[in-house]
């Protein structure tokens, strides 16, 4: 039978068109550390043009497969991710881990790489491991977009950042910015430091010392509180309260006190600042009830601007 | 910077569209008790009409984008729900608490915030904290279509009720409909009574003395088992086991021989009386496995009649 | 009353449309076992129409609703089954037991009911206990596919293997497959030898003994591992190490040197031999991490294969 065999076998996984690695990279989204100013200039621009569109969908991806892998759930993310894309026509095909098979011990590596194989054109991923999504993007031919993994980057939210400082300063060049919180933990503080440092924005830390990372103090410098206060940009970050478990359950209140945001240390900011916040927030740990929905906070017009940002960030993982 | 900035600055969040408050009322749907008999009336019309039409999909709704925002889950009414949206056209987004970031805290409010700042124009949401859905229905912009509160009102499933109680009958005046079971936490229960007595049907309580609401005593009253079955309609509500714990568990017999529509019970009622549940049902404890598909039983018929009830209600949210 | 309301009945469920029960038959995919090969190569036929086609949605089902109903967990297959449904234009509404109201203990046969009666054209359904999907089948009048019942059938999957084989040696008549691993719990172990046979294939099974079904021994001889070495396709089977609890995870290792497709073994296999595996993979258990992706490896072409099929099946299902 082998011989019959032999002129019926195909060649293999040939068939299948694969981007350049080169193509590939430029399409992806892993992180703003290895984007330069133009690269993400040209994503804010994109994104201010689909937000000055006004039909609600523009099928621009009609028939093309975006998948949202969430190892790590997130409501708020995967909902902007998954607005972004129906609003540009794509079809969308959602999971995450808690309903799917990586409980049973099958890899990340494997479910991203089986996704492709179905045809999925790209993905959205977020995850846990540091370093596990850089390696996959060397292994898969699909492009992929970073939405949070571990405490590394964090892209797509610091693009959103870098919008709503735009939007509302004019430009980011010289703006001081002050993020405040756990740090440590922070993909959101680490893209946002990346990028604003490009646009040369003066950015400072401030965190109690166990939530300090260390290795960016070269980059910027920890100050006060009162310090960190006199910005232009007071950004505050959620508390990782299952991260530092009782150690901090015990002293959310003197968190609040030392290092949040309160209605009082508010009503002192000058009336330029503005106030902003990744979401989830944790009322009353790093900020008041009262200051959520403050005259200069931008939480909610954070959140309303992730939509064109990751409009345009999907848009160019797939054009 | 700050002369520049002020050049450049945005006026903050008044670019939005928002609905007056009234029209706003008009559009979401957060209980029966407030609606008049005309509003239902029409919304029960409005259902006839959709199941007049043979089409599964007329995209009226075409680019608006619906969030099924469950912070309790529910296959039945979910699925019930994205069915309707779906055969209008709607883009549907999903979420359950169940994989959403409020297991980490956050509050239902700022999750609703949430999605409607990323642009969300109707919201179907079913949450447990009796009384926030009205507080939210005052802070958000977007229409809120009640899928559940509670134990406070489940408005949707009493218009499918009634609707499949009027298509058999042909009005709902002086019809005698008798709510048997665990009424003090049902909420399919309160939206029934408030939207029957609208329309003149006389409604009839029957449930052990734990499982009694009260205040609902004085708009109708509790009645013996025999005398309930005494209608022309037996609606057997879900005894919610898990409220009612070891307690019950280990008297579901007992709860099946006193208050139970046992075969030999249904055996007994009159011909044209009809029995409906709103389902999920346990079978052999509020109604004999037997008895659910019964040919006086509407209850498969009330599940069908929910898509057209919400093809009228998510409409209305959103023309 | 009841002289008006007799005038106003309505008479019943009859107004829907019903499936003759042979057409329903044809329509469902409950199993190997009960296809004719005639009925399987027209299935594998029409899959390699649809590989061949380049669009990626061709929307012979537009309008018409899938419900995906997942009451075991697989991201796998539910979204294999999702890309399929999408490419062919349906809509699709998805749920997993692990966030339904199965968990409050209502049986899947009132699910499966309910979303009937909501109007779903056609269900795929993967269950745990055996024999409910024929019980089942017998009492729905949509079309159900099977997307994994317990360890009886997953006929998706062997078709794809089907595929996979038929692709690679261009006939399946005379191919040698060994099947090796959990036999016992293997759905998809039953599914192939079902099918394979009717091509006239010729099966070996390899298993340990305590993973051995022994009904099966009257269909496909047991033999060594080396014996099951020497064929044309080697599948290997995911150990199902939750269901064999301690007893076997004290001694994967062992399991690996027994049965597993070690490098060394595949270095071994003959040039013209493809390595097949269902997936999800236990990496250094059933098979080297260093042989996923071997030369002759088929198994992400398995899952790339599981689209064309699917769309095959799921348009047969509701044409």
């Amino acid at each position: 039978m082998a011989a019959i065999r032999s002129a019926f076998c195909s060649n293999g996984g040939n068939s299948e068109m694969t981007m350049t690695a080169s193509a590939l990279k430029e399409r992806s989204l892993l992180g703003l550390k290895e984007l330069s100013s133009s690269e993400i200039g040209s994503i804010l621009d994109r994104a201010a043009y689909w937000e000055s569109r006004t039909e609600k969908v523009v099928p621009v991806l009609k028939d093309r497969f975006v998948a949202n892998m969430f190892f790590e759930n997130s409501t708020r993310t995967r909902f902007s991710f998954e607005m972004a894309e129906k609003r540009l026509g794509a079809e969308v095909l959602n999971f995450s881990a808690a309903v799917s098979s990586v409980e049973k011990g099958e890899s990340i590596h494997d479910t991203v790489r089986t996704l492709e194989s179905m045809g999925i054109d790209a993905g959205v991923i977020r995850l846990k491991p540091v370093g596990l999504l850089a390696d996959l993007a060397t292994k898969v031919s699909m492009p992929l977009i970073n939405a949070g993994d571990g405490n590394n980057e964090h892209p797509t939210q610091a693009l959103l950042d870098l919008y709503t400082m735009k939007k509302h300063f004019g430009e980011l060049k010289g703006l001081k910015v002050s993020i405040i919180g756990d740090i440590k933990h922070s993909r959101v503080a680490r893209s946002n430091l990346w990028a604003l440092q490009k646009f040369g924005a003066e950015v400072k830390l401030c965190a109690p010392e166990i939530m300090q990372a260390p290795e960016l103090g070269s980059y910027a410098p920890y100050v006060s509180m009162d310090e960190a206060l006199c910005a232009d940009v007071v950004m505050m970050l959620r508390v990782q309260l299952e991260r530092h478990a009782e150690g901090l359950l015990r002293s959310a209140e003197q968190y609040r006190l030392e290092y949040g945001l309160t209605e009082e240390r508010a009503a002192l900011l000058a009336p330029h600042v503005i106030i902003m916040h990744p979401a989830p927030i944790n009322r009353n740990v790093e900020i008041d009830d009262a200051v959520v929905e403050h005259p200069q906070s931008r939480i909610f017009k954070q959140m309303s601007n992730g939509v064109p940002i990751r409009m345009a960030v999907v848009e160019r993982a797939m054009k």
